[in-house]
Order: C-alpha cells, then structure tokens, then sequence
C-alpha cells in the first residue's frame, strides 16, 4: 500500500514529504495557513490536484487565527500554473463568504467539511477518470508517461496513473515507460516508485530516450496529468510534455492528458493565456546535492510547457473522453460557464 | 585555454580524464593498448574523432609488445557506434601491413607518425568544419547543441562547438544552449565548461526543455555532432539527437550535424544498419554516486539514437556542407567508394 499523500488528522494536515521520496516516508505537519504555503511552494507536497486539496485544508488551518483573505492571497501566490490550486481557494473561500454571520466553531466545521469533500471528491474522480481512461488501452500493451500524475499528485489513485490502474483491475497487461522528468526526476523517484509498488512493470528511462523509444517499441499511448488546460484544449504540464507530445505526433502514438474538469480555466482562451512558473536554477544545477552545472554557468529552469490542442488526442476526464474540436466539445461540458 | 584531450609525450598516451571535469583537470597515461582500450570503454575518452585518434596512438603502443591484430580486435571491440574508431584502426592496421618488412625501429616510427598525422589532420578538419559552417549562423543570434561535439570530443577545436568558434572567429554574437545530455552530462559538464572557458554567453536546459525553448526563443540553428553517418544520410549521435531534431522540425529550426568524413559508414546504406550501444544501467540510476532510480526499478539506457535525413537540414564536413537529397550528394563525397 502506498502510503497517503495527504491526510486531516485532529485539526492537523499532514502532508507526506516527497522531497524524501522514495528512500524516506515522513510526514510534514502544517497548522497554519501559511505553513501550508510554504509546503505547497517548496514542493513537499506536489501535483495541481494534491496542491488543491492542501491548499482548501490550509484555508481551514487559516480560520485558527490567521486572517482569512490574507491566507487565502497567501496560498493563491504560491505557484503560478497549476489551476486547481486557485479553484480550491475559490470553493473554499465563496463558502467562507456564505457563512460569515455563522459563529466561530459552526464555520469552522462547515470549512472542514468542505476541504474533506474535496479531498474524498478527487479520489471519485480520479477513479472516474481512471475507468473513461482505461478504455483507450489495448489488453496488452505498453504506454508511456512524464512527471507523476499518480497517486502522490492527488488525492489517491492518481489522474495518468490512474488510468493505468484501471486497465490493471480491468485486467489489462500494460508495460509502463516512465520518463525521469528532469530536473526534479518526479518520473524515477514517485512515478516508478508508485507503480513498481503496485506490482506494474515500469521501466524508467531519460527524458531524452521516449522519441528513440517511440521508434524502437510500439508504444500504444502516452498519457500523462495537466496542470491547466485552456478553452482549446492547449495543455499545461510538467517541462517535457510538450517534447513528448511532438515526438508521440511524429510515431503515430495517441497523445492522452488526463486531468478532472477542475483544471480547466475558463479564463484562458489559449495556452498563450497559462502563466508559465520559471523556478530557480538550483534544481537544474543539482541532483540530490551533487553539482552538475558549475555556478559559473547561466541555467533556464521553466517548470511547465504548454502542449497545444492539435498535439492532443484525448482529454480524460472524471465525465469522459474530450476530443477535437476541443474548443467545441470543452464548451459543452461547461454549459453554465460563461467565456 | 582548454586542456589538451589528448597528448602523447615520449611514448605515452595522456588522455584528459573526462569523468573528472570540469572539477578536476587530470591525466591518464596509458602505456599499452589494453590500457588505451579501457580508457575508451569507460568514457576517460569520448567523442568520436577523439576515440579515433585514441585508438590510433593506442596501436602505437601495441607494438611495444602486444600481438597487433589482437591490439586491434580488442580497440575494435571497446564501443560499437562511433565510426570513426574502425576508421583509425583500418588506416594503422593498413600501414603496419604495408610495412611488416621493416625493422621494429622503422615501423615503430612509421607507426608513430602516422598517429600523430590522424591527430593533427583532426584538428585542421574541424577548423575546416568550422569554416563552412559558421555561414549557417547570422550575426547575432542563438543556437542550441546536443551533448559535446567539441574540443573535448575531438583533438581540439571542434566539430559543432568548432562551427560555433568559427562564427565567434568571424566576429558573430551567438548565444548558445546546451542540452544538458542525459545520462552522463556532457552537456552541463563538457559542452558548458568548454564554451564558458572560451568566453561564449551558454545556457544549459535539460533535455526537456529544447522543445520548449524553440517555441519561446527564436533559435538560429540546431548543431550536434554525429558518431556515425548512413550513405543515405540518416545520423548516429548520443541520445536525445533524434528527440532534438523533431523539436527543430516543428518550430522550423534548421538542424545540422557537424562531422568529418571520416564519420560516413559506407557499409551502413541507412541509419537502419547502424549498431547502437547499450550500456549499463548504472548511468540512468545514479547521478555522481547519488541515487535516482531505486535498485529494484528496470531502466533501459540506449546511447545513442539515429536521427532520419529528411530531419536533417545539412551535414557540415571539412569539404563542404551536403544538403539533400543525401543518398546522391553524399555519393560524390566519395567518388571512390563501393557501394
């Protein structure tokens, strides 16, 4: 059993430390809001949906002394790309707003119920996404994936990964490649760890290798997590995915993202609307506090790229498989929503 | 000035310990053409045109009382892409059979100088390289590289960094990206050190982020080396080349190996016939003694891939650039030559 990325114990959030991952598991205790910021910013917890549901605990821990909407700017500044931080703090804070007059305790327990609403609903959805998912995989097969959109990135069960384990209880054979996804080799370190614990057969390789992969071995899809989608279905990743998208174009490999509707941004029309989190060079210039790029040398380290729609097979998400036209079919699943 | 790659001072063999840079700047002196075989196999040495000349002094040093053609079988067999290694050992075993008459003193001479001839010949080939491709480049402008084709990689000068010394040479301002080149770095390691020393504006990314940067940054040119080059055009070089090709392909980035002649494999018709090394795992799973993949986890670790001609814009020798079509341009490269 994996152990739980995050967890709500006696007024407490825990969060497992996956900067330790896979050597170590600990867990970091956060009781205040801004506690929660800076676990979310120095990536102790990690992956748009885990990010979410931390940030909605963290609006609880808040209500014990912090002020509110200072706690609420807090979380949302924190990173930049990935939307479903800023839809948590939007839920938590539109309830927060509704229920102003309450006393002190009935708010707080109306808040944590909600945060505990939205961690349970990422699960449900996360399974939702995995059975929709799972139906793009033949019975035997291989696929690849970038970063980790497993259970570590959410919730539980994981919106890329999950997919995975859905074609497994669905009795499906998939071989799984995982990209190392440099520089914070999230691929080696959680996503092979994730999988190889629940029995998969994974293969790690170097981000560079998935294209001379793709041309090597059949590879029937390649799935991976989002951290924002647009209107157009242009995508939000983890720095690579777009590498991948184009080499998966280039082989015939059905490019999948799979991602709950809460990661879609009615306020990007297009990928050029996502802002783009450039992060310092320390993770390029080191693996695991060995240096690799003298301080001398200059580093770029953006830790998003933006896959564009016509790269995109398939969207998965907890209410089906989104295709082209993306901007069409992404409307009709948000019928209320104005543009 | 960059430390010399290769020496050879009274008889020796003085290789630059390209494992230790760019922190430390040391010597391996190899005495036999055992010792030169294994340098080569763990990567003391690296590089194709260096191999070569390697391999050449190395053959030198088997006269000292190894059996040659054993001598030769065995630096034939240290790694199986770069090319230009069989074509140093075919170009001594040649001469050595020519003069198997002479006395041990003469032939040792003859031997000698002739590996002093592929050394030197390498470096005014690479100036010549550098010639013809520095009229690629504008002005002013930037450029990105895979692994090291440089000084490192060759005996000086270069054969993608000689194309970018060429253009600084000529007064031209350009800024360049280095891959970062996983498994082994070369990238951040070599590529880097060797153009920061020299002055060049570098930037090191990861690997995954090549396809980003093109489509953020207007990027000039794509200029790697090769380790063998198919008569159809279709090139060997480290891994991650092909992954990098494609990127340039979709941004319209016009990408160009940089690589003498003696690179071509007129046995291989197409990149399809070109042997590609696998070497062991440990390189994918630890990053300088730090561990990145936990020991139970399979990985797969290809060094090199094979880019197809139609991605290729142009290949730069020291004749002249071939663009193609490459099959019929390249044939008259080699008038000579049996198909």
């Amino acid at each position: 059993m994996l152990p739980a990325t995050i967890e709500w114990k006696e007024g407490r959030l825990l969060l497992l430390d996956q900067r330790q991952l896979p050597s170590r598991t600990e867990y970091v205790s956060c009781e205040s809001a801004e506690e929660t910021a800076r676990a979310i910013e120095n990536m102790t917890v990690r992956g748009a949906p885990a990010i979410g549901v931390a940030a909605a605990y963290g609006l609880v821990l808040a209500l014990k002394g912090e002020d509110f909407a200072a706690a609420a700017r807090r979380l949302a500044g924190t990173r930049p790309t990935a939307v479903n931080l800023f839809w948590a703090i939007r839920r938590m804070e539109a309830l927060w707003r509704a229920n102003e007059d309450k006393n002190k305790d009935e708010l707080y327990l109306i808040m944590e119920k909600e945060a505990k609403n939205i961690h349970d609903e990422d699960i449900e959805i996360n399974k939702s996404i995995g059975r929709f998912g799972q139906e793009i995989l033949p019975e035997k097969g291989a696929a690849i994936t970038h970063c980790n959109a497993g259970a570590l990135a959410t919730a539980g069960y994981g919106t890329a990964l999950g997919v995975f384990r859905a074609a497994a209880e669905a009795g499906k054979e998939i071989k799984i490649y995982a990209d190392e996804t440099r520089p914070r080799l999230q691929g080696s370190l959680l996503t092979a760890y994730e999988l190889q614990r629940d029995g998969f057969d994974v293969t790690v390789i170097t981000d560079s290798m998935a294209a001379f992969l793709m041309s090597r071995v059949k590879i029937d899809a390649a799935v991976t997590g989002a951290d924002r989608v647009a209107m157009n279905g242009d995508a939000a990743n983890k720095i690579g995915t777009y590498s991948l998208a184009i080499a998966a174009k280039r082989h015939g490999v059905p490019f999948y993202i799979a991602a709950p509707l809460s990661t879609f941004d009615a306020g990007c029309a297009s990928g050029e609307d996502i802002p783009i989190e450039e992060r310092g060079g320390g993770e390029v210039r080191a693996v695991g506090g060995v240096e690799v790029v003298p301080e001398e040398i200059k580093v770029w380290n953006p830790a998003f790229d933006v896959t564009p729609n016509e790269l995109i097979t398939g969207i998965i998400t907890e209410r089906g498989i989104i295709r082209a036209p993306f901007a069409e079919n992404i409307k009709k699943f948000f019928p209320g929503r104005k543009r």
